[in-house]
């Protein structure tokens, strides 16, 4: 019997994996971790009132979640100043982000994105036959002039930019993504990744009217409403290019209970803004711990704080793997020059304190 | 400013939806329904043990689900008698069965199913530039040797059987499926949804190694298990083809909640037993109700019950609108000659109380 070929573009594919999750790493490891700081999830947890309602939406399981994402999707408008129309409601960033690329990209067409920005997004690219053009950060940031000039440069259908930034943390004003819109190519798209926005200075936000075709938003409850586990994000942009996500996502695949749930923490701006002080707290703290062990805070707008070893990647693998035998989940950037910093999640001060503890120990063993 | 285009397999898309979902058809009525007996959810719900773990875990929600599903997994692969690399799990079928199309199909490839078989499945396909042939229904069931003759005839890549079948709620022998095996062109795969297995006779499941290359299962926590809201199913077969998956599937992208409750779903053998007793009872009293009003219940190896009204498509749609009036959702086959039937979900008494009565009143003004 013959085994059946894939398709030619998964058939080229590796089997690469964007992230080893930590529930990996402490199988790996024979324990579980003490500080769960790696995967930027939000330790401080989302709003009681969401997760009250999770709790409640758990009964109701049995129903298909709303296919439409309704009142989701009408809270949002209300919240964003956009309509319905403006917007789509996902399985997290991630798996909107494969929408985008599956709807703008066929093999052989060009993306441009930067060394040592978020993996999965090239995941992406790779599995619908995309190239990849990759333009190198500027001072530790994604630099949005740098990755237009690339993107006229090539004729790219794609752009992406995390802004903030992940994984350094850093972000570009609002004003110079603003500019890039009026320097990408005719007809090119910026997907524009805005995970951490809610944790960035009010002059980081570009102001982009809701029907500008040349750039989608993409936001998240994983990240500051602390909803990481329940895989439900959104897209925002000119209706025309939501309206393709309608032809390709699937229309019943988002989680009841995060739909629930998403309502709830989004109504919950009080929590929001308490989740946000303590984050800004936890980075103060990272920078303060990092400094009096020799390592460099970069700025961060984001709910993690990448911190400067001074040395090379080699160096910083051995700190991550050494903080993972005392138990203390983090991670690091994977692309030199980026790849000398680790990365910090924010998170409860027990979880710093241990952070706080076993960083010199590990250093020292280095 | 131009518009960027889509890739040209989106943009030859319709903007079409498989389903319509209950919450949508309520907002088009302006009141909820007293029975909601449409989508083939089940209305006995889950285990209360996994209501319990999952609103158990909607504390733990901003962490990530583990991305291998590794406890999930092993449980499953016990369950069936496989390894975890025969498994892989995804968000429901339909997200699976989007992974396999994408995995497999190619613009152009050929792919087989039956003519008014699951539209999702369709959409897929469409999704990815496949080509559809579609064969009739043989007696009200898909047919699985008229299946192979026309895989074999156009040189199928793919080809799907629902057993038991959705909408029709019948099924095909164990063996008749073995047999289609054998007759499938060399290198094809059947793509196997077993979403309603559980409910079905032992001789409707057939006997396969779980290494053949030729077929790839699809099971569901959405149907028995009671967790439909959830999005949480699994594949199994040839480990080389299920590796595959891993190729493009969203690491991150099943709910951790799901994962807590469909590992406690699968644990409680004795509340599937339970709901599958309950389903056998709902099912007789469909058939009784039907009978009362001059309606043939096919025989139904599912958890919904197609009543034959002796007339035609436009009859039965004016039947599911009578009844959607009334405050009772149910469903219909899309397609001729199957669009003679309606397709009523098994639910709670108080439920098909309410169809009870409602049906000779619609019926009556018909």
């Amino acid at each position: 019997m013959k085994t059946p070929r894939f398709a030619p573009i998964p058939a080229s594919l590796p089997a690469t994996v964007p992230f080893v999750g930590p529930e990996t790493l402490e199988r790996q490891r024979g324990a579980p971790f003490a500080a769960r700081l790696g995967a930027n999830e939000n330790g401080f947890g989302p709003s009681p009132r969401a997760v009250a309602a999770m709790a409640e939406a758990a009964g109701e399981i049995w129903k298909y979640g709303d296919s439409t994402n309704h009142e989701l999707m009408a809270a949002l408008a209300a919240h964003l100043g956009v309509t319905p129309d403006h917007l789509v409601v996902g399985e997290g960033i991630d798996g909107l982000l494969g929408l985008a690329v599956r709807l703008m990209i066929a093999p052989g067409d060009q993306v441009v994105t930067s060394e040592g920005a978020y993996p999965t997004f090239n995941y992406h690219v790779a599995g619908f036959g995309g190239v990849l053009n990759k333009v190198p950060y500027r001072d530790d940031a994604e630099d949005p002039a740098t990755l237009a000039a690339k993107a006229r440069e090539v004729g790219a259908r794609l752009t992406y930019l995390a802004n903030p930034d992940n994984p350094m943390g850093t972000w570009s004003e609002g004003r110079a993504i603003e500019a890039m819109l009026d320097q990408l190519p005719e007809g090119g798209l910026l997907l524009l990744d805005e995970a951490y926005v809610e944790f960035a200075p009010a002059s980081a936000i570009p102001t982009i009217n809701a029907d500008d075709p040349r750039v989608i938003r993409f936001r998240t409850f994983s990240k500051a409403y602390g909803m990481a586990g329940a895989r439900i994000a959104y897209a925002f942009g000119n209706p025309e290019l939501i309206a393709g996500f309608n032809r390709i996502r699937n229309h019943f695949g988002v989680n009841r209970i995060a739909q629930a749930g998403a309502l709830v923490a989004l109504a919950d701006q009080d929590w929001l803004e308490a989740v946000k002080a303590q984050v800004v707290a936890a980075r103060d703290r990272i920078a303060r711990i990092g400094q009096q062990n020799g390592l460099t805070a970069l700025p961060s707008a984001t709910n993690f704080v990448a911190l400067d070893t001074g040395r090379d990647g080699a160096y910083a693998r051995a700190l991550v793997a050494g903080l993972a035998e005392e138990g203390v989940f983090i991670r690091m950037p994977g692309i030199a020059p980026l790849d000398r910093c680790v990365r910090i999640s924010c998170g409860p001060e027990a979880e710093l304190d241990l952070f706080a503890e076993a960083l010199p120990k590990v250093l020292a063993r280095l």
